[in-house]
C-alpha cells in the first residue's frame, strides 16, 4: 500500500482500514476533524458516535473481545481520555487488543498549555496500556499506528494508545501504509518438552488433581484441547477465580465442570495437584485470609506470559506456552494407563458444586430477592445469548448460576470500573450481530453509563439491557458491614442508599424501549417483549435493597 | 486540638471538621469504610452521595468557588479518581481549593496489583493538582491531610491530592490535629513601588488605555478597587477573553463596562496602554491568527502569580502582587491632575461593544435560535440569581448577553471538560443558599453528567437547570466547517448529529421536574414554574442544530 499526498488524517484512515478496521468509536472534539472528514471518502467506515468516552472504550473493548480483532476508540484531548480510564483498565485486564487514539492540539498550543491541553497526555494512560507514544511528524503517523495495532495484538495483547495533534493530521502525509501482514507475526509458542513430561508425571500420579480454566484458555482457542485434557483424566474443572473472572475457560455444560476456584471450597482444599491453565493468580479483593492456593498442593501454572507466573505464590512446575499446545502435549504425555484411579473424586465435586446452585435462600414477600432474579435470567440464557455481566454485589450469584459456555455465552470484566457493560454489551452485538446480547447490571453499575442507551438508540443495536435495582450501593453497606463499626451498632449505612432513579423512565427518555418490573417471574414475559421490539430495551427489576451479598 | 487513639479514617474526619469542612462530596466504594463510619459520630456532618466522581468533584468545585472555602471530594481507588479528573482540570483552572480524597486499597494488595490497584495512583492527578500524596504511615494522616488543605489554601490556590489506604484507615492513629490557623499564612502581598509609579505614569500618558479584568479580581476581592481606578482614569473596562473566562472581574452592569477582550475588536486594537489585571494570559483555542495583544501597545500586567506574567506575550511592567493591593497603590499613584484628555474614547468603546449586544440575527420560524434564548435568559437573570455556563457553542453568546455581576452572578469554566455544571451548580447551590441558581447547559454538556440530577433529587437541592438542546455537537460541525474538505462539499458532518434524547424526561426519570419547551418566548412561564416547584427542575429549550455558533 503506498500513499501519496494526503492529510494526516486521511492516512490514518488508511492505516486503519489496512488493519481491518471498519468503525470507530468516538466522542470527537474539534481536533478530530480531519480524520472525521476522511471517513466520507468510505461509505462502508462507521462513525460510531458515543456522548461520552466511557462509553467509546468499553464498546470498542467489547468488540475486540468477541472478535480477537482490534478495535479503535478515537478521543478527544486529554479530557476524553481521562473520561476513558476507567474501562481502559477493563481493556488491560482482558488483553483486549483496543487502540486508543486521542486528537490533541497543535503542537504550538500544547508549548503554550493552550485549551485542553496539558503536558504528556500519553503519561495519563500509562497505567493501562502496552505503550503509549504521541506521534512528532505527519510522515511517522502511518508507522506510529501501525506499531500501535502491532503491540496491542502482540501477546499478551492490550490496549495501546496513540496522540495525533491537530497539525499533524491537517499537515500532509506522504509516508505509506505498512502492510500489517508483515507485522503480525504468529506468537504461538510451545512449551518445554522437559516440563511437559514433569507437569504430566504430576498428574498422572495425582490422587485429587484439579484443573482450573482460565479467561486466556477461551482467547487463545484451547477450550477444546482444555475438554480433551479433563475427559482424557476424568477429573474436575474450576473456572478461575471470581476476583479475576474475565470469560470462562471451561463451558458450565460439560459434566465435568465444577464450578469456580475458591480456595476456601472443600474442592480446592482437597486437591493435591492443581493445573492452572491461562489463569491469573490472583487478584485480591481485601487482605488475603489464607493462601490462595492450599498448601501442601502441587502447583502447574501454564500460561503464555512468563510475568503471569510466580506473580504472588510460587510454583512447581511454570510453564511458558500458549496454552493450547501446552494442554495438547501433556495430553499427549500422560502414560497410556497407569493413571492414579480416582474413581469417585469427580461425583463428590460435583456434588458440591452442585449444592452451591441448590434452594434459593428464602424470599421476602414484599421485595424480589437476587438468587430468583438469576435463576430466571439463567432462563433466558440460550445456545445463542451472551450475557455482558457488570452486576457487583450480584456478580458472584449470577456466576454461580447462569450457563457460560465459551467461547461467547459470557463476558465480564474483573476491573472493577463499573458501568462497563452499558457500553461493551453494544461492541459485543456489533462484533457478533447473530447472537442475542442481554447486559446484566446493578443499578450502581447503570449509572456509570446511561450514556450507552443514547448509542444504543442511535444505532438501533438490538441489545437487551437488564438492570438489577437494588436502590443500593450495596457493597459499601458491605463494606461498613465488614468494618464493623457504628454504622453496624445503628444499622445506618452512610453512602448506601441510590434509591429515587426509575431507570426504566430514563431509558425512555433516551429512545429506549424501558420495562420496570417487581417480580423474577414477570421477566420471561418481559423478556419477550423486549426481544420482539426491534431496537434496543432495557428491563429493570427492583430487588430488596436490604440484601448486601453471599 | 489533640487526637487520642482513634482509626485512621477518625483522624481524617477530625482534620476536615478542623480545617471547618462540613460536606464531604462522594462517590464511595469499600476502601472508605473507616471514614464514612466515622461521619455517623457527627450529625452535622454531610455525606453528599453522587453516582458519578465527575459529580463529586464539579460540585465541591462549584462548592469551593463560591465560598472561597476549601472543599473535599471523596473517592474511591485510581478509577474514581480517573473518573474525575475532567473537572478537577476546571478546579485547577479556576485555582478553586478542592482537597481530593482517595481511597485505596490495603499496602500489601498494592503490591501485589491486586483489586482495583495500579502502581502510583497519585500520578494520574499530576497535571492536575498542586501536590499529590499517599500517606505511608496512619500516624502521617492529619499532618498528611493538613498539608494538603494549606496548599490548596496557598495562592495560586488550587486542588490537591491525598491517597488513603485502607489497612491506615482502618488502624490507629495518635498524632493530633494540627491548627490549622498556624498553617493558613495571609499570602496577600503589596507591589513594588517603583513598578507602580511605572505603570501610574503609563496610564497617566495614554491616549486611550484599556483595563482588562480577570477572573483572579474577583477571587481576590478586588472588584471594588479595580472600579475605582477605572472611575478614577475614566477609561473602559473589558473582561478577560472568553476562552480564559471563569468569572467576571468587572460588573457587566457598570458604566464603564465594554464587553470582552478580544484583539481582533476595534477597542483593543485601537488601545495605546493595556492593563490586564489578574488575567491570564492567554488560553489560545487554535493556532493564532494575529498577535493576541495589539502591537504597538504598552502593556501592564498585574497578577498575584509570577508565573503568569509572561507566559506568551513580554510586557513593559509586570507587576508581581496580590490584584486588590496593586490597583489600590496604582490609583494613589496617579497624578492628581493632568491626566490625559480621553473625551468621547469611553463613549466611542461603549458603543461597539453594545452594537454587538443588538438586534437579533433573523430568526427561523420553524425552530428557535441560540440569541433569543439566551436574550430571554437574560431577562430571568436578576441580582440575585447565579448562573452556572456550561455551553460550548453557545458559551460566547450568553458571555456576550447575560448580566454577570461579581462576585457571584455568573461562574463557567475554561476547561473544555463538558457537564462541569451538572455538578458545580449543586455545589454553587450549597455554598450560596439564599441565591437563585440556575445552571445553563447545551445538550451535549448536559450528556456529560447526567448522573448529577440524581443528587439533585436525593438532596431536593433547588437548582434549576437550563438545557439548549441543539441534539448537535456543534463543536464538531464548527471545526469540519473550518477545515473545509469533504465535509463542506457534501453538507454532511460526521460526529455532529446528537439527536434522539429526550432530556426533560430523562430528567423525569431522576425524579427532577422537567419540562421541554420550544420557544424562548415560553421560557419565563417554564422558569416561574420551576421556581415554584420545591425541588431541583430541568428545562430542555429546543434550538435549530443547523446553527453552528458565531
Amino acid at each position: 500500500m503506498t500513499g501519496a499526498g494526503r492529510s494526516g488524517g486521511r492516512a490514518v484512515l488508511e492505516t486503519l482500514r489496512a488493519w481491518g478496521v471498519r468503525r470507530v468509536f468516538t466522542c470527537p472534539g474539534s481536533t478530530e476533524a480531519a480524520f472525521l472528514d476522511a471517513t466520507l471518502d468510505h461509505p462502508d467506515f462507521e462513525v460510531v458516535l458515543t456522548p461520552h468516552e466511557s462509553i467509546a472504550v468499553s464498546a470498542a473493548d467489547g468488540y475486540a473481545r468477541a472478535t480477537g480483532e482490534p478495535a479503535v476508540a478515537y478521543l478527544h484531548t486529554h479530557l476524553g481520555l481521562a473520561n476513558s480510564l476507567g474501562h481502559l483498565n477493563a481493556a488491560r485486564l482482558a488483553h483486549s487488543p483496543v487502540v486508543v487514539l486521542t486528537g490533541l492540539k497543535p503542537a504550538l498550543l500544547q508549548s503554550h498549555r493552550g485549551f485542553t491541553c496539558v503536558p504528556d497526555t500519553g503519561r495519563l494512560a500509562e497505567p493501562y496500556v502496552r505503550a503509549q507514544w504521541q506521534s512528532l511528524r505527519t510522515e511517522d503517523i502511518p508507522a506510529d499506528l501501525n506499531r500501535a495495532f502491532r503491540l496491542a495484538l502482540t501477546e499478551p495483547a492490550g490496549p495501546t494508545w496513540v496522540g495525533l495533534s491537530q497539525d499533524l493530521m491537517n499537515d500532509t502525509c506522504t509516508a505509506p501504509v505498512p502492510d500489517p501482514q508483515r507485522y503480525r507475526p504468529r506468537a504461538r509458542t510451545a512449551p518445554d518438552p522437559e516440563l511437559i513430561r514433569e507437569a504430566a508425571a504430576l498428574l498422572a500420579s495425582a490422587a485429587s488433581p484439579l484443573l482450573v480454566a482460565g479467561a486466556e484458555v477461551a482467547r487463545h482457542g484451547a477450550v477444546g484441547e482444555l475438554i480433551a485434557l479433563a475427559e482424557r483424566l476424568g477429573v474436575p474443572v474450576v473456572n478461575e477465580d471470581r476476583r479475576t473472572y474475565e470469560r470462562p475457560g471451561f463451558p458450565t455444560s460439560h459434566p465435568n465442570f465444577a464450578g469456580l476456584y475458591d480456595a476456601r471450597r472443600a474442592t480446592v482444599r482437597d486437591s493435591d495437584v492443581i493445573v492452572f491453565a491461562g489463569c491469573h493468580c490472583f487478584t485480591e479483593f481485601e487482605m488475603p485470609v489464607g493462601p490462595d492456593v492450599p498448601e501442601g498442593a502441587r502447583v502447574v501454572h501454564i500460561h503464555s506470559d512468563a510475568a503471569e507466573i510466580g506473580h504472588i505464590y510460587g510454583v512447581d512446575t511454570g510453564i511458558v506456552a500458549d496454552e493450547g499446545l501446552a494442554l495438547s502435549a501433556l495430553l499427549a504425555a500422560l502414560p497410556q494407563d497407569g493413571l492414579a484411579v480416582r474413581a469417585g473424586r469427580l461425583d463428590e465435586v460435583r456434588a458440591e458444586y452442585l449444592a452451591g446452585t441448590g434452594p434459593l435462600p428464602p424470599e421476602r414477600e414484599d421485595v424480589e430477592n437476587v438468587a430468583a432474579v438469576a435463576d430466571a435470567l439463567a432462563e433466558q440464557v440460550g445456545e445463542n445469548t451472551t450475557v455482558v455481566g457488570d452486576a457487583t454485589t450480584t456478580g458472584a450469584i449470577l456466576l454461580r448460576r447462569l450457563p457460560q459456555d465459551p467461547p461467547h455465552q459470557y463476558y465480564t470484566t474483573s476491573s472493577g470500573s463499573l458501568g462497563w457493560a452499558m457500553g461493551a454489551a453494544l461492541g459485543v452485538k456489533l462484533g457478533l450481530p447473530e447472537r442475542d446480547v442481554v447486559a446484566v447490571l446493578g443499578d450502581g453499575a447503570f449509572q456509570f453509563g446511561p450514556q450507552g442507551l443514547w448509542a444504543a438508540a442511535r444505532y438501533q443495536i438490538p441489545v437487551t439491557y437488564v438492570v438489577i435495582n437494588n436502590e443500593s450501593y450495596a457493597a459499601v453497606a458491605a463494606a461498613l458491614r465488614r468494618y464493623g463499626g457504628t454504622a453496624v451498632e445503628r444499622g445506618e449505612f452512610p453512602g448506601k442508599d441510590l434509591s429515587g432513579a426509575d431507570v426504566a423512565a430514563i431509558a425512555r427518555g433516551y429512545g429506549v424501549f424501558g420495562q420496570r418490573i417487581h417480580k423474577a417471574a414477570e421477566l420471561g414475559e418481559a423478556m419477550a417483549k423486549a426481544r420482539a421490539h426491534p431496537g434496543p430495551s432495557l428491563i429493570e427489576i427492583m430487588t430488596d435493597p436490604d440484601y448486601l451479598g453471599p
